[in-house]
């Protein structure tokens, strides 16, 4: 909590919203007071169920349903009562108008209790949020209470078995029947929180396809498919949606994936959101958002994997002192030995590092939705360049931070005794939900690098260069303000090396190793976030009556970014030279090559 | 298999080994024929059961014993009727005196095949081979037949509770009662393939320390404590052994992990193996060995996954080329995709060098024990300097290769119904496994490296030069003979910037990254195997009558040669920069600063 009450107050200030009309209405202690009672409800509710959830997984019940732990529901009811589901939402619909950065650090707290749970949540927050922003009057009526209160639960209903990640190769139908009304054919996997026990209505957000519409993501309509259709005395009849099974997996065993099947028996009714074939559009806004989310949930759990580890750390004694030779002396505990040391080290530049990440682009978002002119444009395209690498990053280094807090542990590390295996387990996920590294990289390097003439990273140098100017002032951290400095134009060398293949249209070889430029982006926005949170620190420790705690704290960051920019940092280097090599080594033809 | 032969015939000549007396009994076509038929015993006995073994897990039956899948007793007899549990030990111990490329490639495979399984055959092989090494001809009569036949199963006891990593701190007991005869108390945890039904008796090699012993490791003896004694009649006589617990894991769940608990009725008799006070020095024959055996286990996990994700590439239709705008277009095999590519090769790069590294590493073995004098000691330092490397490497970057086969599958790699999982779940435990990555790394530069006056590291520079002339030679591969050249001068660099602190006995300091520098190590020396490999390949090429198959093969070697240089090579400069980096960040005396 403390590290939440330094990113909210300090370094990405919650203040900073108060100002515009649409927060005016909070202020730092009601925040700050959500915040414990999301800490409260996530100790209470969720964490106790965290091995249990588990050691017995969602499971089919081979008819139509999937048997979730029994706490689910009350969970999920506790999390409505306190607003985590509606509470974003605006006033005139329903919600609190909380900015997404008090609301996303709420499901931060969540996903680090119990990151089988938070989904549930997520899912439904996004659901509503689609029908609220492009829906009628009349399907919000309908639908979002609902969900606000927990009974209903929203889903977002894209893959399928055939297509994958290549959404524009869809195939679930929807014939017009009615106005806005369609019937719907189709099979959808991977969905999660679909049809489970603990809600009594599931509300899909669909992709399909209308009867004539065009080939690829342009003929792509989104529509509200509800398990049981609501009457208009309030009576439900069944939409003939059947949850066909589920997905056993390795990880987030807690955390229901359905196979959902719709219109089996020509009676599943989906209602058209908005215009068709725009749908892909619509979803984008959802999927923008829930890729922050999965960044911050590798981050969540990566920091419950790091915490886990000092604690053990500090407590087991193991071995002596490195120099050390009598074998008479007591054993200290293993924090003491420095290769433990640069293990928690590395987890806490990690994890710290992404929840930074994710805090900042919770605040870009909620500025971007309160400002208006130029500056809403400045934040949008910040968060639209940041988005892939708060994605990404907390997803492939988290888990080599929920490695690294296994090997701390040892051998027992590896035993479902401790905590550490299930995070690693849930954690892989995290590079695969809602469009996988390699989709994030071409996001990228394929779009958001250009977009706007390359207005967007030119905005974020700028942010970059706030930073280095205001470490390098303090002298203390100028050595990673300069390397800092150096990134970027490491990062410029490199574009100017890519382009040309851009420019002359040959696609294939510009992005053939954008998950690498994904990569060296990481390194240097994450470093980005530790100059930022470690210029804060060494203004806040010349603060007089800190105790020695808060001292230490403020320590901790301006070490730990010292340390980042040593270890992780030099590895951006490497990036480049493979980014610069020009030989092509990744196109080929011959495929027994691979053999 | 086809990677095999090439590793046997022509990078890790087998017929190396036919002229030394010791070996001189075989042929290439008769090994051949031996590693044929280890591949058919794990196709039909071992695969099948791979992932039945991690869905019913291993499991304590509440009463002394551990209960393994119903097969594990036919797969172990059939291993030993083939010979690979005894099948390396000399002939006149009753073994077939093979070497141990032809053995660990067996085993190699059975690793691969199902990675719960192989561990049970390893340690009766160590158990036994320590015995025959060390134990007077009594005991290996005695013990050692029943263990290469399968009845018995030998273990290695040596982590307690609370001692860990840190062996000088056993507290087993043994108080003499008869001539090499002690009574044994203690507890032992984390003991592989202890107390199951599959076998009838169990021979545990176990540390222990005598009464009056020194303190630390020069205080622990090494003992044979079966679970139950031999009479001369032949009937047993249970030996107070029992076992208390077992041990539930995230990976590797087929193979039973136990708690035993020794002379709880102050019943239990250990043997003494060879002198007092030197179990630990006895220890370490079997470790070395172990270790070989973990990383080559790593490497064999990491290419079961790749072959798959292969394969499913291959087969997996999915989005379209890059720049391919149709998107009527038919979707194209995931094969063709870069972002595919570049994984697969990534993982093939990993898997093969860590194999050929593992091969490597037995072929010194087997040189070691059938040579005499200068060159008997050159292979010996090699393979010592090499072991920590060839443990680690595969351990650490082998779940990298493993996440990356989870990430060829997409979503589909993260549920159970795909094996990818499980091998990175199962491969997890290998860094952990016989000294952490922590521990080899200290091993090696704390020892190794400085070992004979540094003539180890010196031994293994002229092999890269070997090398290096040789690619250099081809012109075709003179790019990456000149990059391992500047690897061996930039490690050079990186210990001369180390040593002084060795030199001054600060050895806090001279340790602090030995971690890094076991990675940097790492990359180097599998940029060795991928040479040697290339250099091959090429000199093959230029046969007449290959096949189109054959001729992809050797162009494939060639082409992930380049690829590591390109892609995995860049990052030893990183591991420099960190180590010759003097700012001592991780030597931290408050603790407060990891919160």
């Amino acid at each position: 909590m403390e590290l939440l009450k330094f990113l909210l107050f300090h370094v990405h200030p919650l203040d900073k919203l108060f100002s515009y009309e649409r927060f005016a209405h909070l202020n730092k202690e009601q925040a700050w007071m959500m915040i414990e009672s999301a800490k409260l409800l996530a100790d209470q509710e969720m964490a106790p169920y965290f091995k249990a959830m588990d050691e017995k997984p969602a499971h089919y019940d081979g008819n139509g349903k999937v048997i979730t732990h029994p706490a689910l529901k009350k969970i999920i009811t506790a999390a409505a009562e306190q607003g985590w589901i509606g509470g974003s939402a605006i006033f005139e619909h329903g919600g609190m108008q909380l900015p997404e950065l008090i609301f996303g650090t709420a499901h931060h707290i969540f996903q680090a209790a119990n990151n089988g749970v938070q989904g549930y949540l997520g899912l439904s927050v996004g659901a509503a949020a689609l029908i609220t922003s492009f829906g009628t009057i009349e399907q919000l009526t309908q639908y979002v209470p609902k969900i606000y209160s927990g009974e209903w639960q929203g889903t977002m209903a894209l893959t399928e078995p055939q297509a994958g990640s290549s959404l524009s190769d869809i195939i679930t139908s929807a014939k017009k029947i009615a106005e806005s009304e369609y019937l719907i054919k189709g099979q959808k996997i991977f969905i999660s929180a679909g049809q489970h026990e603990a809600c009594e209505n599931f509300v899909h957000l669909t992709l399909a396809r209308i009867e004539g519409a065009p080939a690829g993501v342009k003929g792509i309509s989104l529509f509200i498919i509800p398990k049981f259709r609501p009457n208009p005395d309030g009576s439900l009849t069944y939409n003939d949606v059947y949850c066909a099974g589920d997905f056993q997996k390795m990880g987030q065993r807690g955390y229901a994936t359905t196979h959902l099947s719709f219109g089996d028996n020509d009676n599943c009714i989906g209602y058209l959101v908005g215009e068709p074939n725009k749908g892909l559009n619509y979803m984008f806004q959802m999927m923008n958002g829930a890729r922050i989310s999965v960044g911050l949930s590798a981050a969540s759990v990566a920091m419950a994997a790091y915490q886990y580890a000092l604690q053990y750390a500090k407590e087991r004694p193991q071995g002596r002192k490195s120099g050390d030779k009598n074998p008479e002396a007591a054993p200290v505990q293993i924090i003491h030995h420095t290769d433990i040391q640069r293990m928690l080290l590395t987890q806490k530049a990690i994890a710290e590092g992404s929840i930074s990440l994710g805090l900042e682009c919770n605040l870009l978002y909620d500025l971007w939705h309160a400002s208006k002119g130029e500056e809403k444009k400045s934040y949008q395209l910040l968060l639209e360049i940041l988005t892939p690498i708060a994605k990404s990053y907390p997803s492939e280094q988290g888990s080599r931070s929920a490695a690294l807090a296994i090997q701390t542990l040892g051998g027992y590390g590896f035993t479902t005794d401790f905590p550490v295996q299930q995070h690693y387990r849930d954690l892989k996920i995290m590079s695969l939900y809602e469009g996988t590294t390699g989709i994030q990289a071409i996001d990228l390097l394929g779009r958001k690098v250009s977009m706007e003439n390359g207005q967007a990273l030119e905005l974020l140098f700028g942010e970059f260069k706030k930073e280095i100017t205001s470490a390098y002032a303090t002298e203390i951290l100028s050595t990673e303000a300069e390397l800092l400095d150096q990134e970027v134009a490491r990062i410029r060398w490199v574009l100017n090396k890519l382009k040309p293949f851009a420019t002359a249209g040959d696609t294939a070889s510009y992005l053939s190793d954008a998950t690498v430029f994904l990569e060296m982006m990481g390194y240097a926005v994450i470093g980005w976030q530790w100059l930022k949170m470690a210029t804060k620190s060494l203004e806040l420790l010349s603060s007089s009556n800190l105790s020695a705690e808060q001292k230490a704290f403020y320590e901790g960051k301006i070490h730990v970014c010292r340390f980042y920019f040593k270890y992780e940092m030099p590895h951006t280097a490497a990036c480049a030279t493979v980014l610069t090599n020009e030989s092509a080594l990744t196109s080929i033809q011959n495929f027994n090559l691979f053999n």
